[in-house]
């Protein structure tokens, strides 16, 4: 192999490793990754790339189920679908194969995901904070893309990065992750004047196009780095890229080939999502019943709180009772005291008026005596 | 002024002119667009941006509610009066003026807003329709920007639009709302590499920097259109954009000036965002009304349906009980008819009985008196 391809095999085994790992680990604090898989009809590209994801769960230690509906699906079946998984707690990831068959309301159903379990990154809230640089989950191919140029130590910051292709699952998600990078970003598409010239003046290439050999020579700098997103089936049954990478590969820095590039990557990167989400819902869990715990203790220490409050009261009512009590018995006491001291002082008086009436009786009789006497003698 | 100048009075005044007449027009339908603006703290720039939201609301017809909170409010404070205008019928936009104080979590409170309310389009999921292309509410300051180059008619299709900023209020949204109409766009910022050649090959320049004078002669193509969405308040106190006007205006095509161009736009799409909220919530309370009545009418047409064949019903039964009662009575008819003629019968035979009887006795009278003439003849 040349050593300026960009394997997608061989990085996607590095990063599987790393989510081997994290799935055993996740396992021994009881967290069990759960994904569930929808397809609706027989589309064989889908079926190819739904097996994929099946094989590759099962090479991580991921449960996954797959939900194979018949083409004639009802909107209604599918929705019903969607809300069990939902509810399921051994299923934290859920993604429906695009694209559904024609009677259906793919936008509906994404939006029936839950957004914590949207491991494809569908969702608006979530292609919002894709958008506001703060991704819940990372958008499974560009986040492959980017695992690729980070696995090469390729420099972002502040070179021009031309995506072609504006599609929601690629080009604009694609875009928002080089911008959050620091790149210079430039979407073109169909309708781009200067295509080829826009091209050329790119430092990294992200063709995202969906047609054989679009990207030729001639559009690219020597030196780029160019990543081929597409995956297109030729007549002869063959698969290409949107790059013409037979010639190509002699001006590029670095290639990704098609197959065993991107392709491979998404696939990873849906699996990461997966541990993702199985680890959030648990956190989740526990912060809920933190929550629902936090009334119970905040009733609790309220009631603490109250009897302490209560028995400080009664306490204090008991002391100033007690004083007031005290304080009643000395008033009480000082009243006995001073009735005493009157009833006392009474006697006293009536000894000193007995004792007056005695004297006065003694004058008395000391004067009747001494009037006889006067008689007497007269 | 100049004929290159892109006047933000001129093009708002037209848009308003036509916003009004859609208020009217709601409020003829019963709609009565409510907006309520919050503003926590004491920034200056922020109670002048409140203030023109007010009176512009105001000039349309638009009812709106100003809530200026202290610096000091807190977070719970907040929340529960997003909440409160949440439920009101009669406010359809909130929004929150940021920056918030520093002890406040934006995040939160934005998050907070109904998203069918959220005239801003800051709510990830409203973020995230705009990056789908199918945004709910547009966002002002680039939907203003956007009004201002369908005024003059200027083509963005295929053309080159350098984005400089990618904050997530103009940048980002703006990159979108100029991928939506198929231009070919990039996104620079501070780390961009070669900023001036980026520039000079816009065909569409959109400043979004916040750096007074950032935007020079030298960095803009000659024919180019230069949207200024910068504010800056120099040393002086004079405001000023983000763009070089004086030498810029001579080379460009088309200029918008600072003030006086895209702010002006920003409060007439905010206006545009709240009416929509009006007519948008009206019409899911009528869709609401719908489904409850659904049932309702559901049951009206069961029990009409049940009354109808339970009228069948008892005709059918009355039609089948009067026809065997008439058989009956055929019936009865019948045997006393073949009675009657039994009766007839037995009177006939009783009477050729007797008849029989009289026979005999003559035929037995008519023997004696022969007897007795045979013993007289003897």
């Amino acid at each position: 192999m040349k050593d300026n391809i960009l394997s997608g095999k061989e990085i996607s085994a590095a990063v599987k490793e790393k989510l081997k790992l994290k799935t055993e680990n996740l396992k021994k604090q009881g967290i069990n990754p759960g994904l569930a898989v929808i397809i609706v009809g027989e589309d064989p590209a889908s079926k190819v790339y739904v097996n994929n994801k099946k094989k590759t769960a099962e090479s991580l230690g991921i449960y996954s189920e797959i939900y194979e509906l018949p083409e004639n699906t009802e909107q209604s079946e599918l929705l019903k679908l969607v809300e069990a998984l939902n509810k399921r707690d051994d299923i934290n990831g859920i993604l429906c194969q695009l694209p559904l068959p024609k009677h259906l309301n793919e936008k509906e159903v994404i939006n029936k995901i839950d957004k914590n379990k949207d491991v494809d990154a569908f969702h608006p809230e979530n292609v919002g904070k894709i958008m506001l640089g703060e991704p819940l989950f990372l958008p499974c191919t560009p986040a492959g893309v980017m695992e690729m140029l980070k696995y090469k130590n390729i420099n972002i910051q502040g070179k021009h990065c031309v995506v072609v292709g504006r599609s929601n699952i690629v080009g604009k998600p694609m875009a928002m992750l080089l911008l959050k990078e620091n790149g210079t970003v430039t979407v073109c598409h169909s309708k781009t004047e200067n295509l080829k010239k826009i091209c050329k003046s790119a430092d990294i290439l992200v063709a995202a196009v969906g047609r054989p050999l679009f990207i030729t020579k001639d559009m690219v700098k020597k030196g780029a780095v160019v990543i081929d997103v597409g995956i297109n089936r030729l007549k002869d049954g063959k698969l290409c890229g949107d790059v013409d990478f037979e010639k190509v590969c002699k001006k590029a820095e670095y290639i990704t080939p098609v197959p065993g590039g991107v392709g491979v990557m998404t696939v990873t990167m849906l699996m990461q999502n997966t541990l993702k989400a199985a680890e959030l819902q648990f956190n989740e869990k526990i912060n809920e019943k933190k929550l629902k715990e936090a009334p119970k203790a905040k009733i609790k220490t309220e009631i603490k709180a109250k009897t302490e409050s209560a028995k400080k009261a009664i306490k204090k009512a008991v002391t100033s009772a007690a004083k007031k009590q005290k304080t009643e018995a000395e008033k009480i006491k000082a009243k006995a005291k001073a009735l005493a001291s009157t009833k006392e002082k009474i006697k006293d008086k009536a000894k000193d008026k007995a004792k007056d009436k005695e004297k006065e009786k003694v004058e008395e009789i000391k004067t009747e005596n001494q009037t006889e006497s006067k008689n007497e003698n007269s």
